[in-house]
C-alpha cells in the first residue's frame, strides 16, 4: 500500500507484557495506571500505583518503578534499572541499564543518561548514573556513566555532566561545574 | 510471544482523532494530507492544507497548524501551541505547550524547545519560546523558556539559547551569543 | 475512546516492506534477523545477516546495511545511506540522507548526524557525514554536514563536530577539537 492522500483511523496497540524471551513473567502494575497507545512494557517489570505514560514509550525487562511516576512519550528505559517514587521523565529521555533514580526526580526532554565509558573500546561493566532524591535535570543534558548527582541538585539545560555533582548545587556548562543554587531553585522538588 | 527469528509483516495504525478525554472534537485537517503510519493526532487539533507527517509523530490537543507544514518522524507537539504556514519540524523535535511558531520556520533534528524554567521547584505558568517568521534552528539545539528568536535569525546546531536573539543574526554557542549573519545565510527562508 | 484507567494488551505491528510509492521493491534482509515490534523498514532497502533492531525504529528507502548491525529503538535512518558491517546505532540516533558509515562504528544514544548546512536558506546538495572504520561517537553529539571522522577516532559525548576529525584522535567540545587518544581508548573497536 502507499500512503499518498490517505487518512487512517484507528488506535495503535499498547503492549503491557512483552515476552522478550522464554520463561518471562508478566509485569506487575499497581492501581489506576494510564498507559497510552504505542507504549510497550516488557515482562519482568514492576511498577507502583498511578503509573502514567505517554505514547511510544518503552520500558524493558528488570525495571522496578515506584508510585506516581510519569514516563513521557518516546522515553526509553533500557532495563536493569531502579526508579523511585514521584519521578517525572519527560519526552524522549533515555535511561540506560544500571541506572538508579531515587525519589522526586525530574528529567527534562531529550536528556540522555549513559552507562558505557569506552563504547566498543574496552569491555568494562556497564554503570549508569545515580540521581539522588529531589534532583532536577533540564532539557537535552548529557550525563556520563557512573556519575552521582547529589540530593537537591539542579542540572541546567544542555549541560554535559562528566563528574559527580554535589547536592544542593546548580550544575552548568560543558563539562558541568557546580555553582550555588539561586534562591528560586532552593527547597527541593514539590511533586 | 517472543520475537526471536521472527519477521512481522503488517502496517501500524495511524490515528487521526485520538479521544484523549470525554467531550472532545475530532481534528480538522485540510486538503491532501499525508499522515504516515504510527503517527497520532489528538482531537481538538486544527491543521491546514497539505499537511505531511513522518512516522511515530504525536500532535496533542489544542494545537493549531497552518498550511504546508511538515511534522517529521518522532516529533512531539505537546499541545496548547500555535504553528504557522510553511513550517518544517525535522525528526525528533520536541515542542512543549505554550509555544508560538510563526511562518516559514525550520527546526533541525532533535532540537528541544522548553517551557518550564524551574521544573518541580516553583509553580510558575508554563511559557514556551516564540520563533518569529523565517527563523531557522540547527540540529540538537536547546531553546530555554520564554525566549523570543527574532525574524530571520539562524541558530547554530547544538546552541543553547538562554535569552532573546535579535532578528537577522546568527546565534552560536552556550549560552548562545548573536553574531552578524554571514552572506550565505541572508535572505530569509525559501520554502 | 479514552484511555483513562485502561490497560491494553496486544503487540504493535512490525512493518518489513513499507510501500512508500508505486513500483517499489520489497526489502531484502539476510539470515536470522530480529526486527522488534513497532519498527518500520521501507521497500528498497538491503540488509545483511543477523540484523537486529529495537522498537519504533525507521529505515527508509535506498539504504544499504551490512552484516551484524544493530539499529536501536527510535533510531531514524532517513534513506539514501550506506552502512557497513558491525555497526551499532544506539537509541534515538538520527542518520540523514547521504551519510556514509563504514565498518565497526558505534554511535551513542540521541546523537544527530546532519546533511544540510543552510536549511531553507540555500538550495545546496544534501551531504551527510562520513564515519570511517572503528569510529566511536558518544551520546548526544552533533555532527555537522560533510564532516569526515577519521578511522579509529573517538568523539566525546555532547561534542559538536564542525570540521573533519583526524583518525586515532579524541574529539571534545564545541566546536570539537582533536586531542591524542588516551591509552584506554586505543586499539579500535572490538565488535
Amino acid at each position: 500500500m502507499t500512503d499518498s492522500e490517505k487518512v487512517y483511523d484507528s488506535v495503535p496497540a499498547t503492549t503491557v507484557g512483552y515476552e522478550y524471551a522464554d520463561d518471562t513473567t508478566p509485569p506487575v502494575i499497581g492501581e489506576d495506571p494510564i498507559i497510552r497507545p504505542g507504549t510497550i512494557v516488557y515482562d519482568d517489570v514492576e511498577v507502583g500505583d498511578r503509573f502514567v505514560t505517554g505514547h511510544h514509550a518503552l520500558v524493558r525487562e528488570h525495571t522496578t518503578i515506584g508510585d506516581d511516576v510519569l514516563v513521557g512519550s518516546q522515553v526509553v528505559i533500557d532495563g536493569e534499572t531502579t526508579i523511585g517514587d514521584g519521578v517525572s521523565l519527560q519526552t524522549g529521555v533515555y535511561v540506560p541499564q544500571e541506572t538508579k533514580i531515587h525519589d522526586d526526580v525530574f528529567v527534562g526532554p531529550n536528556t540522555v543518561l549513559t552507562n558505557d565509558p569506552y563504547p566498543l573500546r574496552q569491555d568494562v561493566p556497564l554503570d549508569g548514573p545515580v540521581l539522588k532524591d529531589d534532583v532536577s535535570i533540564g532539557a537535552n543534558a548529557t550525563i556520563l556513566p557512573s556519575v552521582t548527582i547529589g540530593e537537591g541538585a539542579f542540572v541546567a539545560a544542555g549541560a554535559i555532566v562528566t563528574s559527580d555533582i554535589p547536592g544542593e548545587t546548580l550544575a552548568i556548562g560543558s563539562p558541568a561545574e557546580p555553582y550555588p543554587l539561586p534562591p528560586e531553585l532552593e527547597g527541593g522538588n514539590d511533586t
